[in-house]
Formats: C-alpha cells, structure tokens, sequence
C-alpha cells in the first residue's frame, strides 16, 4: 500500500514546473553537447552549402548573380525549411511519445524541453503553433529559396508572408510563457535565456529584417506601378 | 456546515463547460436581441459610412477617385478597427472583471461568451492572440484606410500584413478550441456556429481576399520593376 510520503514523490524527470507529470519519461542516452554539436552541425552546414551554391548560379543569363544578401536570406530560409519540416515536423507526428522516446531528433527536444517542458506535455497552444509552422511556413520556405534564386516577382510576397507568420508564432510562443502562473522552463540562465528565450530570439530578428526589406522593395515597385499609370493616364487626357 | 450535495452545486452560471469557475459571474441585464442589434448597429454604420465617404472624397486631382473594392477595403479595415481597439482592447484591459461587470462592451462579451466562455476566464492564449490584436492590428487597420485613400505605396503591404496576422490569430484561436479536450462552447448551434465560427469566419475570408489582391498587386509591381532594371541594365551593356 503506498505510503504518504510517496503520494507526494520527487518527480523522475528534470523539467520545470517540478509539479508536471511525464511519466512515461526516459533519460537522454547522448550527451548535451553530442545532441548540441549532432543538430547544430548540419543547420550550419545547411546555411553555409545554400549560401555558397547560390554564389555559383546563375539561372537567367540577362540577371546578374545573386546578391550578397539574397544569399543570405536562401541560407535563412533553407535553415527555417530544415527545422520547420524535420524537427518541428517531427514534435507535431510524435508530441504523444516523444518523452519516451530516444531517436535522435527526441533527443534533442529532451534537452530543449528543459528550457521549455511544454514539447514533452502535448501543450495545446504549442501544438497549434508548431502545426503552422511545420505544415505550411515549411513548405513555403522551400519555395521561397526557389523563388529567391529565380526572381519570381512573388519573392518578397512570400518571404514577406512567411516572416509575418513566424513573428506571430513566436509572440504566441514567448506570451504564453511570460505570462504564465508557472514557468515551463528551467530557470537557469543557460535553459531559459539560451534556449527558451535566445535560440528562438533567430525568429524574430531575421524576420522583421526580411519583412523590412521586402516592404521597401515593394513599396518601391508599387510606387513604380502608380507613377507608371498616372503617366498612361496623363498622356490619355492630353 | 456544508452537505455533500452542496460541494457539487449546478454552476451559476450558463458557460461550457459545464465544470468552468466564474464565481463573479452576473447575468445581463439586456436580451440577446438588445444586444445583437445594439452591437451591430454601429457596426454596419462604421462601415456604411467609410464606404459612402471614401466615394465622395478625391484626395489627389491627378488620381481617380477610390475603386470600388478599394472602398469596400477601407469600410473593412474601419470595421476591424473598431472591433479590434474598443471591443478586443476592452477585453484585454477588463479581462478579469469582465464576467461580472454590466456596461454594454461587458454584456456583448457575456453575450458572445455563451460560444467561447474563454472569455470570461482570463484564457492565456485568448488574452495574447487578443492582445496583438488590440495593440498591433486594430491601429495599423486604421493607417491602412489612410494608406488606401492616398494610395501610399506601402498601402498593400500593410494589408497583407495585418491580414496575414488576422488569419495567424484565427487559426490558433479556432485550433485551440477545436483540439482542446473540453469545448468552451454551448453546443447549441447558434451559439457554436453561428458566434464562435460564423462571426470569426469573416476574419478568414476578408483576410484570404484582401491578401490574394496585395500579392497580385505587389507580384505585378515586383515584375515591372525587375523588368526596368533588366532595360536598364541591357542599355548599359550596349
């Protein structure tokens, strides 16, 4: 018969608040800086191959190369295809069993949960944002690259659409933390600045630097497209 | 003392679920039909009248008065804003109070809480998605309608952006309610269908409009203005 001391147990994983239930938890059999070093290396590697690539072509000959920073925003936006499809893709498929399991990619939410214990608890608010996220900034983020090296005149439409997304999802995302009654995150400064607030800190920085970017380009072509017409205009009246 | 039969009492109050605590909850004091008119009176007159002046006024000689769907577009954006600042920033700022208080913006949101009681139980998600809403999108649709008049040049970016974030809130709005595990809401059809998805539907399909309209407009912009720079750049060459 259970005792009253053990009504009231140590819970058997590391996550904040202490009070949140995840029994079917199991600890991480690689190390954080295996998981840190085996995810951040091919994100890097991601960036850093789309950014060169995109130095090499040149898809229209009429079109000079890519710019420097056109470059930059098809290594960003690879990066954001990677995670957004595989790793929060993979917390959308697997949210249910994630604590329990011990693939690589649960691995590394293990040991992001500790700056965010939501992923292991199917947290509903998350679910929904990463949905999104996976489902359809994804995608989009793929076509994006295309859209970039190729000049649609769609680009800045997406890229634009896209980062408007992802700051909306990570103002959800970071509000319903801040103004929670309980932290779900360690609050160790490496856990909670680091993790929670820092490496997600990516998605509102680059985004409202492309949202910026692509609302000057095109309030510029818009600009272009109305002078163009009040000229036709003009010259109809004389 | 309290009887067992007391400790489960029916709730005084008539939100879902059933089991939610209101315990300052007090009923209206005006009818549903008092309401509904009294509130969406000014409503259809907020966007009658943007409607009638956008037609009347000429803001620049050399431009052609506002078209006809760039005044339904303003009548649009000062219906949003008028929702978005007073009713949904009289949420946000009230929230804690709201079930018990019986000034008219109180009794609309008791009103329309018989479809989504998170309302009056100061629901985490509900207040951040309602404060982006109040803070950030009800004063840009504002700027937008004079963006429009003038024909700004930013104007379609601004609309794509509040309509994208309009589409964002509505998605994590509806998903948080459709995926939770209790409903929030009376099963009763008006009270499900009709307020909580038939009055939000209409920041789907406006948004979904207005922002197929921005990306035509500005994709056609982007085009003309790849196309001068490639003359340009053709001219040089020669």
């Amino acid at each position: 018969m259970a005792s009253v001391v053990d009504a009231t147990p140590t819970p058997a994983h590391p996550y904040y608040p202490r009070s949140a239930l995840i029994p079917h938890y199991v600890p991480n059999t690689y190390s954080s800086p295996t998981i840190l070093v085996g995810f951040g290396t091919p994100v890097a590697l991601i960036g850093i191959v789309t950014f060169i690539l995109t130095g090499l072509i040149r898809p229209n000959a009429q079109r000079p190369r890519l710019s420097f920073i056109d470059r930059v925003i098809c290594a960003w936006f690879a990066i954001c295809a990677g995670i957004h499809i595989i790793l929060e893709g993979y917390f959308v498929v697997n949210h249910r069993t994630l604590a329990g399991e011990s693939t690589f990619l649960a691995q590394v939410w293990k040991e992001y949960a500790l700056g965010d214990s939501r992923y292991l608890r199917s947290d509903l608010v998350t679910l929904c944002v990463e949905g999104i996220t996976a489902a359809l900034e994804g995608p989009v983020s793929l076509l994006i690259i295309i859209a970039t090296i190729y000049s649609w005149p769609s680009r800045y439409v997406m890229q634009l659409c896209v980062s408007i997304g992802q700051i909306y999802g990570l103002l959800i995302y970071y509000f319903t933390e801040f103004f929670a009654e309980e932290s779900n995150s360690d609050p160790h400064w490496l856990y909670y600045w680091v993790y929670f607030v820092g490496i997600n800190f990516f998605w509102m920085i680059m985004p409202i630097f492309i949202s910026i970017r692509a609302w000057f380009a095109m309030s510029a072509s818009t600009k272009l497209a109305d002078d163009r017409e009040l000229t036709i205009r003009g010259k109809k009246r004389q």
